[in-house]
């Protein structure tokens, strides 16, 4: 029987042994993945074993015997079991525990750890108040004026929520209050995809002057234009572990293994999830390296908790049949989570969406006092910019709209890191009017899970029709048409900039 | 005398022309940068020219004649001129409107443009509704009333909105109502700066779940090792523009001559600026374009449109000056702003920072229950595989904590695609401690202007103690420390899932 | 019926249409792919026909009837076929040209042209002197001296060769000669691969002075070591061509359908070659283009002429079969030949090679004077280095040691651009030694075909074990351990620089 | 005084301790920089002193009383003093060597070391024969007759060489014969540079087939279009080192100190090199390392040696100043020698040079039977697909025209990594006529030092004009008009395959 002390650590939250009424008492809590709790064979105190019976498991207000656990208590990620054991009130001081439990798909683990019992007194000194009910409006209040006492800042306009903060829980720890973040609205913008359908009014929340005029603009501009066509070509979300041997040969070894393990890999891995499909593993050997990028698509969810679960549960699948492996990373700069990389805009992370449009040259002049000819040259000169600066995007902004959209629509906007990544292309016509059309690779966007379930996000998401189950791709698709109006916006400004190409139109600089 | 249609043409806002009483009216919105309005030399219609004291401009509900405009009157970014013209009613259709005004430092500008009369009543058909004074609650609710008839949601939570509307002038258009994004606090942190000095409470806006927590534990552990050391080893802000030439021999002249003429260069890009300084202009050639990179320092602002103005006056010095320029772009990829490059990483963008910290063994096992050189073996292997996917950060998750911070705080968000960058060193000191560090080259942040005057976020600027001038690289430092302790966090919570690191101390796995 | 013009244009020599005896003369060059002729169904001169009994085709001195082609005439790639018909001579000045043949695996093509006439005596005027074989001691000397007059130089040394230049043919034109590049002998080294096993003496071609002695000091290294160990993880050889539509989902059905027709695609390709096999092919979309990369495996060729020539098959199979295709290009910069790319890292071009060894503190010591501590600082500080130059090795100068092989055996040379990539890794084990590995993730090699049959390449192959069949993953193995020991080699004359490490030992300079 | 062992070590030969007539001998080889030898105050032999009387220094057959250098004996790269002592046998075994010797620019230098002393019997056994005088022709046969010995393969033609071995000193160690490249000749290329003026045949040495019919199909085509402008824009070849500190604060401050010493760098550079000079630092802070990258421009060597040893002299003027430095090592993944970089195409190395022509489309439909749309649209695709692979060259084929020339006059064709870099841009001008351009930002040529002075390659820059000094912009000019020639050979060959494309034009593909 193997048992996986480094695990079992990461479920146990240091400094809550404490001496209770009629007993002892600490807290697990699940920092990593949702499990089930079969058994609890082992409680030691200072060597000395405790029986089962005198063993007990509170989760959310339910109290069970250790002893008796069948089927199972749910243990979901992030919240704790206080484990209470009858035995003599423990002295101020360090303490060694000891605990065997078993926690369904992760087997048997065991443990020990010392621990030091201090009073309940010690705890709000300098510390941000908690409770059980982290979420309760006194709990709450009470931090909020433990900040304000220490900071000596009137936390006035945080306070002002309008949602139930208990709707935080998932989202947020130690709520203290809301950053109101100013939504403009644009459009309507045309849009012409497989899931996004007619026109749709853009909420926009952003601190950036004139960021929803630009887009704004764009969007009439796409509009003269028909529209715009949108596409989600890919969908995938990766977790990438690595696997170190003594070898590059015994790595080139475990690989071949892995591609010849598919599918027990892809049962292992799904085993965790309802939503989440292992499409493909990509493998990569690099010195005695092996890593291992797992591809799965996760409904309409961003999903990459959903896949550091299942990638988990396959990776714990490998290691226990796998002889010779000498560490294991569940991340290793592959996944490229938070990130920009060239490998996001190879190999899509995310969405990978394209939004085109046939802009008239008529419309362009029009609406943006722009030649269809002074936007392509512009692309061209950007394009060398590009291949000098190293720059991820060779457009001009689309960061911007994908920012205000995320805040909006409850997206977890760091993903702005990878979002922001494009591909601009841009051709004159054979009549003169410009295609133009921009791909984004990775764009992470959700509508279930997440922050897409708070107030106000649930209603900007509803704005668009996009909240729920079936909605991702739609609102993938509306991100990328957002994202070309500001293209075309930002580019018209910036070439209405060259007069000396509008000189050049009238002869004037010409010898 | 040259005149610069196309810059004009960014002024003139289209389907503005209308008939008033006595009169018709058309408007100027200032798109570009804060010009100031010396004199209106010509205004035709149809051809026929309007006399000068038949001319009036209004701005902010003053009124002026046209011929009398000694000093001139400002016309700041993004502020309406509406001019008005003695003259009858003109027919519905198109019209030809022609003008020539004088801008300082823009010069003289004319131009010729056809625009169509309509009537007032066809203006609030389908479209977002609008007032001069667009931030007045009577057409906030007038546009939430429109959006909720044209998409039938209730923005129940949108509307509630603790700080005036009025304060988002310049941060939003068509404002509506506010995202609500949940706020989380942790730690506190301890940071030895050079700014940020002793122990700050850290706000953080966020749906991610287990975000706050999980850099609370990083903070704890710093805290452990006594506190962060932050430091800013430089700034700058870009734009970098393109001038485009017959060959290459000529844009390399131009290059010379630029390199030749800095100081004047400087002198007319600082005039545009109080708190801008033009630090140095670093010139790329390819094929026959010059990049010119301008770098400025902007005090406590962020300061991307204080740049791009600063640029565009430079270059219009330029332009009148230097002949065989075929086209300019005032962008061209190498100013990279809002987009991951090679480019920021190498030569700073915003703060470069290094949070550093030397975390005893004892503290990391303690806290995190892990091993000092597991971390080092991890980040060994997250290198390589950095290399492999050509990430633009080898840590972690900067962007998490980075993103959290930026709303809390009001910066622009969307500049997480460029702060999201990051380099992490790990070494194993000769006393088994761990020496780690995070470098972000290209953090931008501000704390005057953009958000940071906006309710919610100038609290949570305020709980830092970063409001105002002479902080910004005090909140460098602060998100610096923040994001080491994400870091640590993370890092410490995949190593201590090695369990084969783990077995192999006990000796079990290796024969 | 299709006729292919472009196609054809690619198969016809300007400037050779002439009078011969009896009649009237052109040449077809094949510089596309090997093909076979089966029927010319058409010969036009100025629009009038001519009887295909009057149509003689030539080829390697052999004459074939153009009616008569019964099976085809082989037309192998830069063998020129002469076209004979019977007809009046021509007037000096342009004639028009029409030609229908019918050339497997292309099927028809037919094709329109204006040549001029000339006179034999024309051509040698200030043209490179040519003849039909090309390579006979004649033509080379008539060049040499043309060369010579020309130029004013006296080739001496430039004509001094030792083989037949008749086995230059299909490796170079219009040869004159040879350079020499000096050959030193280094070693030997010992390679524990699983196709290189023992000793090896490595003859290195350069005029880099110190290299030869640098890498002989690294072998040492490594057979203190025990060996360097060499392992040839993957192989693959690409060709990239891109498909551009009229949308980006039409793209994407595209990249569908051949997801589906894979087999299809695999007969096709592999009809064109014994060696090559069609592994996989990887999909990119962008905007409305299709890039499909496929990879081959090529026997032991390098193989770049075979994978073209097959991945055209393939692609004129789908172009006979796909509508709305707009473009259609042979190559799209995802092939990256000749070239450096992210891609290349990661998904191995050429070979993916990695050498290893476990080289005792002892041994680096006596040998290189530097201890293993040094050498993996070092190494983390190149590694910051690399990842703030965006360089695509993060070792020394693997460059050096390809380079000198590959131009001693043969290879083409100019691969070293993708050959240069390179990952080094670097670890101090639990005893104190240093684990050093380097993988090559793009290592083009080949031990037939190209320059491994010349007069010295072959029997510097020879000195390898490495001509012929069944050798290509042993040269492999061989050139990646002799990186290895350069890296080393360099890495220690660089650490042994650093006397402030040095002397930090001896406490001198700490405080 | 400080004593810089690990220098010094550097100059030691271990394994050369010997007995002599009337003494003890042992040899310092130069493997560093030129020195000038001006003492030796300290001799000891197992702990015992030798009266510097009884110490002899010979050189070239010159021998010296180490008492007397009065002005100093020259040490050059490479070259070995041997130091002869007055002394009783050794026994075998070891012993232990101390040195202190003065050598300028260096400074005293002290060392001890363990070394073995050897009968002269036991060197040749399985190691490669060499000799003082190394390149006589009877030690090249000794060793050329072991190396056929070893291996059994009959060197016959890699002894056919027809320069001086000796020449090859400096270029080569353990010279056993040479690799016979083929030459052809291309061209005549008519150039328009400032430096390279009118038609030049090119010398092309390769083993791939058709490389030299291409490269000479895109001569004809520049030369129809009235030739090739070649403009180099800026030089700099560099080293790079890095300084690790205790903290990034001291790195900062290390930063800020260097530059303002500038100017006594430059001095202490510029004292080792005739020809070299500092142009400027550039300095990168990441963690606690800095690193400078010393920028230099070479006359008309391609300088590597040069820059490394004038760096070196600049860091050893730092070293002895600047408290603090924990370590430092020469090189840094900062210069990217022999690797291909983002940093090399953005900042240049070697030259930065441009090669253009406005090709009339009546030329480019004669020569290549394609239309410029064609290649220009290709050139869009290709940009695509360039930005998708992380490729470091956008254009198609630069490094083979760069390796043939480089291998034919000399260069170090390890350059090639970095050399092959590109950027190619393509326009189509208003007249329907082709404007393209490549820009080889990091090409590494000489025309002094090196290679350059062998027998075969001397002649073949004959040919071109270019020996000796005052040539190397013209070599630059040159190699980037053969690169444009490829690339617009390459580029319509595959432009021409595009059979959709022509058939677009006659209507037959669009309904």
């Amino acid at each position: 029987m193997d048992s996986r002390e480094s695990l079992l650590a990461h479920l146990y939250t240091v400094g809550t042994l404490e001496n209770v009424d009629g007993g002892v008492r600490f807290a697990l809590k699940n920092r990593l993945f949702a499990a089930t709790l079969t058994g609890v064979s082992r409680v030691e105190l200072d060597g000395r074993a405790v029986p089962p019976a005198d063993v007990t498991l509170e989760l959310d207000g339910r109290e069970v015997v250790a002893g008796d656990l069948d089927g199972g208590v749910p243990f979901p990620l992030r919240r704790i079991v206080h484990v209470r054991v009858v035995h003599p009130a423990l002295d101020p001081g360090t303490h060694i525990l000891g605990l065997t439990i078993n926690a369904e798909p992760f087997g048997t683990l065991s443990f020990t750890v010392a621990d030091g019992v201090v009073g309940k007194g010690d705890r709000h000194g300098g510390r941000i108040p908690r409770a059980d009910d982290n979420t309760s409006p006194a709990v709450i209040l009470e931090r909020r004026r433990f900040v304000e006492r220490v900071t000596g800042v009137d936390l006035h306009h945080v306070a002002q929520y309008s949602g139930d903060p208990a709707e935080t829980e998932g989202n947020v720890e130690n709520f203290i209050g809301v950053a109101q973040v100013p939504i403009g609205v644009a459009g309507p913008l045309r849009v012409d995809g497989e899931h996004a359908q007619g026109e749709f009014l853009i909420p926009l929340a952003t601190s950036e002057g004139t960021l929803v005029a630009s887009y704004n603009r764009g969007m009439k501009l796409l509009n003269a234009a028909g529209g715009v066509t949108c596409t989600v070509a890919d969908e995938a979300m990766q977790r990438a572990p690595v696997f170190a041997f003594d070898s590059a040969r015994e790595a080139r070894a475990f690989r071949d293994w892995v591609n010849a393990h598919l599918d027990e890999l892809r049962a292992a891995a799904e085993a965790t999830t309802g939503r989440g499909r292992l499409t493909y593993v990509d493998t990569f050997l690099a010195s005695r390296f092996a890593y291992l990028r797992f591809n799965f698509t996760t409904g309409d969810a961003a999903g990459q908790n959903m896949v550091g679960r299942a990638t988990f549960a396959a990776c714990s699948w490998i290691l226990e049949r796998v002889e010779g492996v000498r560490h294991f990373y569940l991340e290793s700069n592959l996944g490229t989570d938070k990130k920009a990389s060239q490998l996001n805009t190879l190999r899509t992370r995310g969405k990978r969406v394209t939004a085109e449009a046939l802009v008239p040259a008529t419309a362009l002049e029009q609406v943006m006092r722009v030649q269809p000819a002074s936007l392509a040259r512009h692309a061209q000169a950007a394009n060398v910019g590009a291949f000098l600066s190293g720059v991820n995007n060779n457009g001009l902004h689309s960061a911007n709209g994908i920012t205000a959209l995320f805040i909006a629509t409850g997206q977890d906007v760091a993903n702005v890191a990878e979002s922001s990544a494009g591909i601009l292309h841009t051709e004159l016509s054979s009549t003169g009017d410009l295609y133009v059309s921009i791909t984004i690779p990775s764009l992470i966007v959700g509508t279930v899970g997440g922050g897409t379930g708070l107030a106000t996000q649930r209603e900007c998401l509803d704005l668009l029709g996009c909240r729920g189950d079936g909605k991702a791709r739609k609102l993938a698709e509306i991100v990328a048409g957002v994202v070309l109006a500001g293209e075309l916006s930002l580019a018209s400004a910036i070439s209405s900039l060259d007069w000396v190409s509008s000189h050049e139109q009238h002869g004037r600089n010409r010898a």
